[in-house]
């Protein structure tokens, strides 16, 4: 565990987080710029406000966890006050994209900036002792709770009546955000339930809906009362993510001494990880189908970072929680695939996108999409808890 | 060519099309199913409206050019009365997909169900002398053109002011919109001009717009007057996008004996190649960056059957313009590579996306994407060229 705790370290102090903070963070306009090439020089300037968040997040909580730097301070308000002047449209729905400056690029019908900018804004207010940041991590969680649960308030992606459905995003990000909240803010009321009322509700729904144990399967897609949509979309299953709401769910069950709620947890990354592990050239695939059939999706069976990063926390803290041998093993196999494969020896931090055989598809280290957040997090997660 | 012309006839006729017909076409709610897996079993009943309209016409057409056989006629027949019956939403849009029953499912913003639709009532109209059939290809070019082309009728993906941007798609479905209505209905005048008028229109916008001749390539996405975006959207470019392209205006530029079209046609086929064909592996990539850097979109490097197709056409519609052994040679390329990877030598009918090195990555026949129209337009159109 000591060689674990030292890699971990390593990577996140002296890698990872040194490889945002001099290429991403933007001196002149504020804010984060993640479409960043091998080598750290701009492949696009426009900025993600999920990354704003999810960076404010990472930096502020390093700061509150590890240690008071200055620097991570001063980059978590920077993207902060990104946020609070050029995110929000007329209605205070967030932005999907925006230039370096701030001007509008896109807005999408989704509110994962809305999560993002929360959690953000909840440890910029510990650690700051910001009032307004305070304010603003409850307003934009209540705006993410209206569109994710208020019926009729996103506006939807496929035809109502015919074939109603419900996804799991909405529910597993409720949760992480709400802990997150919690966690800097205390337990607050929020839209008529506590951050904690809120979880337990999401827990019972994924457990009731979502988990299907003649199948051994988490579904991403099902119908309202929870049944499997027998279509490209209700079959798809997405190992990482299910893996990703396990950890969740067990960080809640480990927190507040419950039993039933580690034993969910354990059984979800036990399904999940059988479902998604590749035993030909190892590494977690993207997408499986529930029967085995093929999926839409043609990527399907790339190796993403991120689903890694999950499942080295998930199998770590299983490890932790039971002591057993297999969780050990299975956390060494996704440990030792990941930093075989994805970090870049020439110029640091991780490739995101590798072929199924474990070969770089782009060599980019971000986008939109990848930044400073599943792997900082995953570093950070895991050696917090090797040096309990 | 008479070897070619062979192996086109034979994998049209005996293969390709007698798929589709056993396992697509739907006796019970009429219509198509194209979510198909590799033996022909059913993936998905849920039906694309593209395809409706993609498979009307390719069975319609090679009821008129090829020979009368009773079956193509009904297969044409009954997609396009399954869009009559289940495509239009109450304002006259058709869907993206229904239900195997034909309720509405999906509704996209973007309007090729239209223009496909579009293209299948036409030479329906002309094979079964449907006067209905003819208004309504009219009619939903003219949704087509008013959804691509007039101001704010299509809601914009983007925020329109802050980085206003054109795609060369509605131009290039556009083009082979109007030559398909013209061939089959003769050059009527739809909304303010003829299909001739459209066509060179079209035309002269590539050339002015997306052509850049210091670059030596076709862009994808350009700012309103033409200038290249230095953002991820505006340097990704589409080889086998490009080499359709290249095809349709090679076509136009036959068939009006006008050389400065078929210049073009080989100029973008010229230069789009030397950009999308992979020397290590060989195929097409699917996407690339304008400055050969990494682009956002991940899988990239797959080798996907359409622009093979499309390439197929290109290169020998170019050999047979000019008589030049470098189009031969680029024919030979694309051909033998596309028949020693995509097709299925079990259950017929090609795979759709192989990996970069031509693997398979899914072995299902169809999608919503992959159905009766690439594949065996091209055969079509290469057994016609090379029976002349």
């Amino acid at each position: 565990m000591e060689k674990y705790a030292e890699i971990y370290r390593r990577t996140l102090l002296d890698d990872v987080m040194p490889f945002w903070l001099r290429h991403g963070m933007d001196a002149q306009h504020g804010g984060i710029i993640t479409a960043l090439d091998r080598d750290g020089s701009i492949l696009d300037t426009d900025k993600s406000m999920w990354f704003q968040g999810r960076a404010a997040w990472m930096f502020g909580t390093l700061y509150r966890t590890i240690e008071p730097r200055p620097e991570w301070l001063e980059a978590a308000r920077s993207c902060v006050e990104f946020i609070r002047h050029h995110g929000e449209a007329a209605d205070g729905k967030l932005y999907f994209t925006v230039t370096r400056e701030g001007k509008p690029l896109r807005m999408r019908r989704y509110v994962y900036s809305e999560s993002f900018a929360a959690i953000a804004n909840a440890v910029y207010a510990n650690i700051a002792s910001d009032e307004r940041a305070k304010a603003d991590a409850i307003r934009y969680f209540e705006t993410y709770l209206r569109y994710s649960f208020e019926p009729g308030v996103m506006s939807p992606k496929f035809e109502g009546e015919t074939r109603p459905a419900k996804g799991i995003g909405a529910l597993m990000i409720g949760i992480t955000t709400a802990q997150e909240l919690r966690e800097n803010l205390g337990d607050v009321k929020i839209s008529g339930a506590t951050c904690t009322e809120w979880i337990d509700r999401w827990i019972d729904e994924i457990s009731r809906d979502f988990l299907k144990r003649d199948l051994e399967v988490l579904l991403e897609t099902v119908s309202p009362e929870g049944q499997l949509l027998d279509h490209f979309d209700g079959r798809t299953i997405n190992p990482g993510h299910a893996i990703e709401a396990a950890w969740f769910i067990l960080h809640e069950g480990r927190l507040r001494g419950d039993q039933r709620k580690i034993d969910l947890g354990l059984t979800i990354l036990d399904w999940m990880w059988e479902r998604g592990w590749d035993t030909e050239y190892g590494g977690l695939f993207y997408f499986r189908d529930v029967h085995n059939r093929p999926v839409q999706e043609y990527w399907h069976d790339m190796k993403f970072w991120w689903p890694h990063n999950e499942a080295t926390i998930a199998t770590l803290l299983a490890w932790k929680l039971t002591g057993e041998e297999r969780w050990k093993n299975r956390h060494r196999l996704v440990h030792d695939w990941s930093f075989a494969h994805f970090p870049d020896p020439e110029f640091g931090e991780w490739f995101g996108y590798l072929h199924r055989d474990g070969s770089p598809s782009v060599q980019l280290k971000g986008n939109m999409w990848k930044g400073p957040f599943h792997l900082p997090r995953m570093l950070w997660y895991c050696l917090r808890l090797l040096e309990e």
